[in-house]
């Protein structure tokens, strides 16, 4: 059952407070997921955590309650702990009264089905990589790949932006050469989003497989990569704005390309 | 010419940190914008600081110079000092060199024109706020109107996603009541995005004047504020995730509606 923990001091809750930093992830191999909603939505997922903690007060609730019991049974470790050190592990004043500490899990890229695969390069927010994670949930992308020098998708920040999408999208991390063994055995083409292409003819035949490659924030696509693509689109632009937020523009893409797709598999 | 300020306790100085909080800009008026590119973007438009603060080591670079030259000319008040205190009134560890302190300054909504307006209703993030004014700007929206408890437009973390577009954006406040009588005086029709309405067909016929209204990141739109939209639109969705991020909501179906425009007046 849950033991009872209420020293911030206690070397179990310094592990959890260091998930904030890339090394305390780094040598763990864990990250920090808040909230009993997600906690629920990953178990869904068949995905528990390594450690779950929450407040006493926390179990007033049955679907925390059930949540805890179940993972006991699978041999997670609970742990009973006051606000104030769930406060101090997320480093908010106001935290979740569950908190979850996950294995990182990485997919390898041969793994991805190709009918939309989306690329980011060198993606340095991680606001904006798990704001990318949940738009690629929702649209049902086969995955996510990082290339190059990315930051942390296990960053607490990206995983708070994610909202769960972190349990439900494929992740891989690959070098540009891996992305381009896979397209040519995927036989996926690559569309580019660059200034340096048009916007996308309103016939433009959507190939069958389709990695969308995004460049990043500050600097948009090196040379080599848009020469890989069969495709560059530019998103129309007006204004003094000269670019988007890279979630956003990597959302425009994916749900126009979706679109010319007639949004199949689309909830009813 | 600039003046130069060397300590941290200076009364200006101190008056530029306090605009981090939504206390200091409400007793000011002014909001920050940091860096020289942003700050030449704001003077191409007209748009001059009440206060300049910059590194001397910033004057090395002739469009910063030329900038600080300028504003003195316009009797905007330039302050010479040094990246420590430059650090601790940005609140980031590698600060801008140059940073401005700028005039807030809201739109009445009366003055929009009515083609696309984005009404967002009690936005909560600022980083979503900025993130939105950086798109209205790349489509050339209208103006983006702020229904109800809005988070602070000028709030630090709004004005940085905005890369510039708070200065380009027309931005109104305005109770619902408010916003019903500028669709009525303008003509508009008024789109609101929700669960309870489907995907927009194909065909559907763009108004020629219109208000795209998004509820806010937690609870979606109020009953009464869809029941006066003329048309509810769900942004298809596949997958575990149930919504978008607001920013990213807010951009796909502003995108799509352009797009059924033809992108007019897109940039070539």
């Amino acid at each position: 059952m849950a033991h009872k923990i209420t020293s911030a001091a206690n070397t179990l809750i310094k592990t959890l407070k260091s998930l904030h930093t890339k090394k305390g992830r780094s040598e763990t191999g864990l990250f920090l997921a808040e909230g009993a909603r997600l906690a629920r939505e990953a178990a869904d997922l068949g995905i528990w955590p390594d450690t779950l903690a929450f407040a006493a007060s926390a179990l007033d609730r049955p679907q925390v309650r059930d949540l805890v019991n179940a993972a006991d049974a699978r041999g997670v470790r609970c742990v009973e702990t006051s606000e104030a050190i769930l406060a101090a592990i997320s480093k908010r004043d106001n935290p979740q009264t569950v908190i979850g500490a996950y294995r990182q899990n990485l997919a390898s890229l041969e793994s991805f089905d190709a009918r939309l695969v989306i690329a980011l390069e060198a993606v340095r927010d991680p606001g904006n990589l798990g704001t990318i994670l949940r738009t690629a949930d929702s649209i049902g992308a086969d995955g996510v790949v990082l290339i190059g020098q990315a930051c942390d998708p296990f960053a607490v920040e990206a995983v708070r932006a994610s909202m769960g999408s972190i349990f439900a999208v494929r992740l891989a991390r690959a070098n540009f050469a891996e992305l381009l063994a896979f397209k040519r055995a995927s036989g996926a083409a690559m569309l580019g989003a660059s200034l340096q292409g048009g916007a996308l003819a309103p016939d433009w035949p959507v190939p069958a497989n389709l990695i969308l490659l995004m460049g990043n924030e500050q600097s948009g696509l090196p040379e080599d990569m848009e020469q890989a693509c069969e495709q560059l689109a530019r998103i129309p632009m007006r204004g003094r704005a000269d670019s988007l937020n890279l979630a956003v523009a990597t959302a425009v893409l994916a749900y126009d390309l979706w679109r010319r797709r007639g949004y199949e598999h689309a909830r009813a």
